[in-house]
C-alpha cells in the first residue's frame, strides 16, 4: 500500500442550480479542499431521488423483465422492473413493488432488499437499492402512463450470465441488482 | 411473454442544451411516438464521452485500487482506476491505460477489454468500457492534477465480494467491471 495522497473531504462553499427536470436537478458546487482554504473549485452533481429496481422471479424460476424505449441511447433495452421512489412511497421496498405492478402487471407475496449502490458516486448524490420479488401473481396488463410502453418477457435465470455477456443485457443498475442477487463466481469468467 | 405494448422506437424532433459542463451536457430532446406524431414530450439526456475503467491485477493476485474524495456522495470511495475518454486518447484502451498510470503510478504489460456497459440508458447516451490489466510494474506515486487526491490499496481479489456486499464497494461501475470480469455466481449469493 501507498501512503501518497491519504483523500481528505472537501466542504461545499457555495452551491447554484444549473438546471431542474421532472427526474433529476444539475447543481455546480463551489468546494473547498483543507489544505488549501482559500481555493474554490466547482464540481457537477446530479440529485435525484432514491432509484429502485427489482429481480421478479416467477414460481418456474424465469426471470419477470421489461422491453422499452429508452431515450438516453435511443433504444429498445431488456431490463427489469425499476424507477424512482416517489414522494407517495412510504420508502423504496414499496417503489419497488408499484414499479413491479406498474411495469408488469405482476404482483408479488414477497419482496426482500438484496442490496444497494451509489449509480455514480463522483457525479450523483443518489442510491439505488435492489430487490428480489417471489411468489409472483399476474393481476392484469401493464399500467403504461402516457409516454411508457413496457412489453413484459420472461427469461429463464440461466440465461442472464450470457446476455450480460453478450450486452443484450446492457443497464448497468441491472447487471448489480443480479450482482447483488447471484453474487461473483470464484474465478476469471 | 405477454403481447402488450410491443414497444417503439421514438423520433426525437428538436433539442436544447439546457446546461454544459466540463464533464458532460444536458439537453431535452423533444420527441414523437410513431402512432402519435402530433405530439411531442421532453426527455432529459446527459451526454459525456465515453468512460473507462480497469481492473489491475498484480502479480500476487491483488486488486490495486484507489481511495479518493468525491464530490457526488460526498465521501471517500473505494474504486478501481477510471475516468473518461479524453479527446487525445486514441480510444477506450488507450484512455484506461493513461488513467491507470495517472492514478495509480503502476504501468501494465497487456491490457485487455472485458465487457461494456450503458451506465443508464435511460438518461445517458455513453458506454463505459472495463478493462482488465496485469504484468503491473510500479513507476512512481500518482500523477494527480490539481483537484485529484488518490491513495493507493492492494486488496486481494478473494475480498472483493464481500467488499460489495458490505457496500464499501459502492460504484455500480465498479462493480460491473468485476461482474464482467469474474462472470455471476449460479445460484443466490
Amino acid at each position: 500500500m501507498s501512503d501518497v495522497g491519504r483523500p481528505k473531504a472537501w466542504t461545499r462553499a457555495h452551491s447554484r442550480e444549473l438546471a431542474r427536470t421532472p427526474v433529476f436537478s444539475l447543481s455546480a458546487h463551489a468546494s473547498v479542499h483543507p489544505d488549501r482554504p482559500g481555493a474554490t473549485h466547482d464540481f457537477y452533481v446530479l440529485d435525484a431521488p432514491a432509484w429502485v429496481n427489482v429481480v421478479p422471479i416467477a414460481d418456474d424460476g424465469r426471470i419477470v423483465m421489461v422491453r422499452q424505449f429508452r431515450h438516453g441511447i435511443g433504444q429498445v433495452t431488456l431490463e427489469i422492473p425499476g424507477g424512482m421512489v416517489d414522494a407517495q412511497d412510504p420508502g423504496p421496498r414499496e417503489a419497488a413493488w408499484r414499479e413491479l405492478i406498474e411495469e408488469t402487471g405482476y404482483d408479488a407475496g414477497r419482496i426482500e432488499p438484496v442490496g444497494e449502490i451509489s449509480p455514480n458516486p463522483a457525479i450523483q448524490s443518489n442510491r439505488c437499492h435492489s430487490f428480489v420479488a417471489t411468489e409472483l401473481v399476474l393481476r392484469g396488463p401493464p399500467a403504461n402512463d402516457g409516454t411508457e410502453e413496457t412489453e413484459v418477457v420472461l427469461v429463464p435465470l440461466r440465461q442472464i450470465p450470457p446476455m450480460i455477456r453478450s450486452g443484450e443485457i446492457c443497464h448497468a443498475l441491472v447487471v448489480v441488482a443480479f450482482c447483488h442477487l447471484l453474487g461473483l463466481a470464484e474465478g476469471p469468467a
